[in-house]
């Protein structure tokens, strides 16, 4: 019996709210500079503190050891899907992160608008990063003129500088393909091909491409600089079994950006609009309250200030977080989990493999008897260091959604 | 998709120097005769805990939990390859201890001289357990007389007391075969057979093992007490893909004992000759450090006091170490591992299953802000307890050689 079967079977009816708060980038290192603290530990969290004492602790491994996450993988983790079952292209990431509502079945590619030579030789292969407006003009010119090749719906938005994004909505496409990007200046833009030969949606697919290449090069000819493109990650949305079939919770997402609403869209969440910020989205959530069963609710700006390699701009988001969480308690869930979707730490300007503190709250979550909620805490904590996909697992045990196993 | 297919799809080009320093059986217990401290925490390490400082720490589980490892599935885990996966037949390793450069597809035996009555019955499985110079003798005179069976190259190397190996180097053999071995006195040698009856290969390695004991037996027929022998763990060297393939890195062994030589090149390592001491196995570094990009040096004498239940001996080994470790720090390694293949507690003198502690430490380590490297440390470090088989992956990515996964 798989386990994914034996939570199936064990799982019982909810009676009770749940809330996944993700704090983007959320772990971090403690580095001789900024005297070992993180900027959690670092932080003024009051609220948080209070919080951590009934608690229970622990760390998570996004993906896999030394394995670090895009935003794709570290969410789909955060949901309970196995990143390396369940894998979303890159273009399907970017359309997400643009707004695009996809559906199911639609192809995606990421793109840039690239400079070519007389030869169709790539000079340039971000078109000397032209600004945004010129892109978003570039792409209207586009959009107006290829709106369908054959039966199939054409749907071009504009990114920041070069980067754009491609989605082909029709029937029998499906990905992956090879990159049109020879990957270097000095070599012509490489047809794509099919990465399964025998699949002959692929091939449909990859015949698309070559037919946008033909409309759209004309368009473009005589622009300066960005007078061709290259079109990477080409891929369709994947089947991805619902969240409320999984769990039997009924799902919101709270989030500002995009690409958040975006992934939790992918695995059947309810796109709750409107907030701006965190004490909006709890606000939001009193109101809601009643209308589902599990709250997805992000929060972006700690992995912000991790990119930034920003130390004081991490610590002041998550003291912003902390001095919102009031509200949240106004109604306060019966599970509450909180965590990243991965390490951003402030000296590597990035994401990173470094596994993420969580904490877990509930009636029966248990305390650990930890003061705050700390990467350094988190180690010595009852949850251990565990893969992420189990988290929403263990906030189904933590709700009593799970019949005993065996007598 | 594969977690290994994964790791090798985002593996970059190293620009960094990895030292993965293995003192062997390094892991131990506290116990109450010891007043509650291992080796470890017991020994004066001013060096590690300097370095302790800026690491992060664990423990590692060598194989799976309460499985005790020889120094075969010990140094694979370490290397990175599944234990289960990649198995090491007993004679391919006895063959390494006694320094055979074994060739791809040579089939190994570990055999011990026995004494057999007029009918062919053990009556002795160590013949007494003769001494070592009457075991090189012995095999001096088998190996004189019997260079090859058909086209097969016959290598007899002796080892301690009744203890040698047969390595067979021809075409088209394979093990592994059922042991030349009743395994208690009273009972005739049992004919060996194929494990796997449809294997031709394998047949014919069983042909050969008859065909030699026909050989060798009038040899030693007027023999007292070593008129007979039994073979064992009959298997070839398993393929295995080369460390430098799986990792892109470049790997160097620094190791005094044939045994850990003998592993290293199992996966393709460059065996370095010459050091005798930790002292010089670190300044051999320091001039091989352009040649490199890997390094594993391999430290014995904490396995050996551990086996010889020598708590002050482990002790003292730990310390010498830890003297020698600026030397090491000349041209610090980029990213330095130290840990052990396993435990070898002195209170059990021998191998054990216990999780053996982990130091890692690079820029982006981060810190467990943990003074000194010790088992019970570990036990909090932000590593927490993982398999073995990962600790390599840890080691690429504080390298920064993956790339992130997904968008």
């Amino acid at each position: 019996m798989s386990l994914d079967a034996l939570y199936s079977e064990l799982t019982l009816k909810p009676n009770a709210k749940l809330a996944l708060i993700v704090l983007d980038g959320l772990g971090d290192l403690a580095t001789k500079e900024q005297s070992y603290l993180t900027p959690l530990e670092a932080a003024f969290t009051p609220n948080l503190d209070a919080l951590s004492k009934n608690s229970a602790q622990g760390r998570m491994i996004p993906v896999a050891p030394g394995i670090t996450p895009g935003s794709g993988p570290g969410h789909l983790g955060l949901f309970g899907y196995d990143p390396l079952e369940f894998q979303v292209g890159r273009g399907v990431i970017e359309a997400l992160g643009l707004g695009v509502e996809l559906k199911a079945g639609d192809v995606c590619a990421r793109a840039n608008f690239a400079t070519l030579d007389a030869k169709g030789i790539v000079t340039d292969r971000r078109a000397g990063r032209i600004p945004t407006e010129t892109c978003e003009k570039l792409v209207a010119l586009l959009s107006a003129k290829i709106k369908k090749i054959g039966d199939t719906q054409i749907i071009i938005k504009p990114g920041k500088e070069h980067r754009f994004v491609v989605v082909f909505r029709g029937k029998g496409l499906e990905g992956p393909l090879t990159d049109a990007d020879p990957n270097r200046e000095g070599y012509a833009v490489p047809t794509v091909k099919p990465r399964d030969h025998k699949n002959a949606k692929q091939k449909k697919m990859a015949g698309l491409i070559a037919d946008f290449y033909k409309a759209a090069l004309p368009i473009l000819a005589k622009e300066k600089p960005a007078n061709g493109f290259l079109m990477r990650g080409i891929a369709h949305q994947p089947e991805i079994p619902l969240f409320e079939d999984r769990y039997k919770l009924k799902p919101a997402c709270l989030a500002v950006y995009p690409m958040y609403k975006g992934l939790a869209q992918l695995v059947g969440m309810k796109k709750i609009e409107g907030p701006q910020s965190i004490a909006e989205q709890f606000e939001r959530y009193l109101t809601e309250y009643n209308n589902y069963d599990f709250f997805f609710i992000h929060y972006k700006y700690t992995d912000k200030a991790g990119e930034d390699g920003n130390f004081a701009a991490k610590k002041k988001a998550i003291e912003d977080f902390d001095a919102a969480l009031p509200i949240l308690f106004k109604k306060r869930p019966d599970v509450i989990a909180i965590t990243g979707d991965h390490s951003t730490p402030c000296a590597m300007h990035g994401h990173s493999w470094h596994p993420q503190p969580v904490l877990l709250n509930s009636s029966v979550s248990g305390s650990d008897k930890l003061d705050r909620f700390t990467e350094t805490g988190a180690n010595n904590g009852s949850l251990g260091i565990f893969p992420a996909k189990f988290l929403i697992r263990l906030m189904q045990a933590n709700a009593k959604m799970f019949d005993k196993f065996g007598a």
